[in-house]
């Protein structure tokens, strides 16, 4: 089936060499030569390879898209942008999928045997040494998602974590709640510890408000709705919660319905990233909203560009956080 | 940074064509030999290109991994399960996303470009005409999720979408609703299309049995909700749906209580799929689920089976479905 160079050279009329220029992004063939060969592939189905053309320009347009989250709603939404992000700039996505939790070793052996042009990461609970294996070993790498930090070591593209916990204590301030819950994901989580720290900078110290901490053991709904329970059980409520994410709010939503707790005529419940079931009738939620498009246009952009300048230092780009209004808390006023 | 096949040659003290012998499937190399290349390699962290053996050896272990569905939160599960059981087979997903709906041809030519072993089309809507033309141009394909034929015209798997019709019928039956409503999908759509088949196929002719039609104008929350909300305007609804599946349902139970109506208190609501949210104590959907797992383990052997021995006849495997009972029929009584 597979038509070759030398067919299209003949059908062309010309050498082979200058059917293999035709190809070559930058090499030098006149706008006749080109467009005899085009025509000569097009009417052949010819296409020149890719494996050839990485093996000989050291770039297969190839893009490692790395993840250990394939649980969380929000990933639909990050690997659709993801991949049409890459698509768009004429890459392709090779995914590697780590949600069984092996180490680095395997999948960074196998990027390197693909020849990669660069590798993105593209989770907040995979731990900062998966991209420095990545760089160790030579390969261009983004964390997408990854922890803001003042030296950064590897290129990140994500948001301040420690900013989204002051904004939540905004919010829930302007609406005028004093009993403040925090509802995290797991303690061991960075996003968590990220997100406590910067409520708590925001309320201590502030007359009449107070916070109480608690943190469910994934970010999944079961967990969200399992940590509920055991705060229902335990005693009086916060006035409103922040919980860890969206689906640690559903879960806690759920557990309130099942108790007889209206939201937010009982408990204020604050979620974070937007995911699509967020805007659901029945769920309703209001939530800080993580700028996907935008971080996953910007870990692409990077990505080219360490690829083509893997020697700069390490660039991280922080993007603003947006509340997205529902029914899930007060109104101000 | 890169280790090349040279360097790993003179620290073995073997010639190259051994280092590239150890390193082909099926090549002939002592024993001996083999020891002291993989040491080698191992100290140097040498990687054997996989673009350079795909090219001699035909075989790149690439999987082109093709849908246009990034929207429906079952395919997150879908991409997670894909993705690990091709990379259990020691094989690579390369990740296409058709949702922007352009034609066949470009993907199908970058898929050749890159010398795929075989392609999965995973997608319910792709209509036909994709998978084959993968096969015209030569590639090996593999449609999951496609529609069940008597005359398959390319390797198939996924379930009997006219037997879901009739099992929804006999659950329907059973708990003796007997004006039932179909709330399907896009009436375009062929999985739409066969389930009401089946359900007429089940329920015309039975005494007292009613069917009334109408569909949702895509496989999501909004037009489900939206569809609830113009029969719930139009008149009196039926005693329970079959509906396009999960997202719909959900959309139809937000409809159904924002206009004060319980499930199943009121109507029953059967969904399709089993997607994770169907769980959630606040959906809590009785539902037929497709077998997931087995879908995509049969369809990844398949697709290794067909990349082997390409000119076998086109295998279709259809998978059993299952009830899934939560809170949104009433029971049986």
């Amino acid at each position: 089936m597979t038509v070759t160079l030398k067919e299209v050279a003949e059908r062309a009329g010309v050498s082979r060499s200058a059917v293999s220029r035709t190809f070559t992004a930058g090499a030098s063939v006149s706008a006749k030569t080109r467009a005899k060969v085009e025509k000569a592939a097009a009417e052949l189905g010819y296409a020149p390879s890719a494996l050839a053309s990485g093996l000989s320009t050291g770039r297969t347009k190839l893009i490692g898209l790395v993840s250990n989250n394939f649980r969380n709603p929000l990933f639909l939404e990050v690997f659709d942008l993801f991949t049409r992000a890459i698509q768009d700039r004429g890459l392709r996505p090779l995914l590697v999928n780590l949600s069984d939790g092996t180490g680095p070793e395997d999948p960074v052996r196998m990027l390197r045997q693909y020849s990669v042009d660069a590798v993105i990461v593209a989770s907040s609970t995979l731990p900062a040494e998966f991209a420095l294996s990545c760089q160790a070993a030579g390969l261009p790498v983004v964390h997408a998602f990854g922890r803001a930090s003042a030296q950064p070591r590897v290129p990140m593209v994500g948001i301040d974590n420690v900013e989204a916990g002051r904004m939540a204590a905004r919010v829930l301030q302007a609406r005028g709640y004093e009993n403040i819950g925090f509802l995290g994901g797991p303690a061991s989580a960075t996003t968590t510890q990220d997100r406590l720290e910067g409520l708590r900078q925001a309320l201590s110290g502030v007359p009449g408000v107070t916070l109480s901490e608690s943190f469910a053991t994934a970010y999944s709904f079961d967990a969200g709705e399992a940590e509920m329970r055991r705060l229902l059980a335990a005693g009086p409520l916060a006035d409103a919660y922040f919980c860890g994410d969206d689906v640690i709010a559903t879960g806690a939503l759920s557990a309130l319905r099942a108790a007889g707790r209206d939201v937010p005529g009982s408990v204020g419940l604050l979620g974070f990233n937007d995911m699509a079931a967020a805007a659901w009738g029945l769920i309703d939620l209001t939530t800080i909203r993580q700028p996907l498009p935008e971080i996953i246009a910007a870990s692409v952009d990077l990505a080219v560009q360490v690829a083509e300048r893997p020697d700069q230092p390490p660039e991280q780009r922080i993007l603003p956080l947006e509340l997205v209004e529902r029914g899930s808390l007060r109104t101000i006023g």
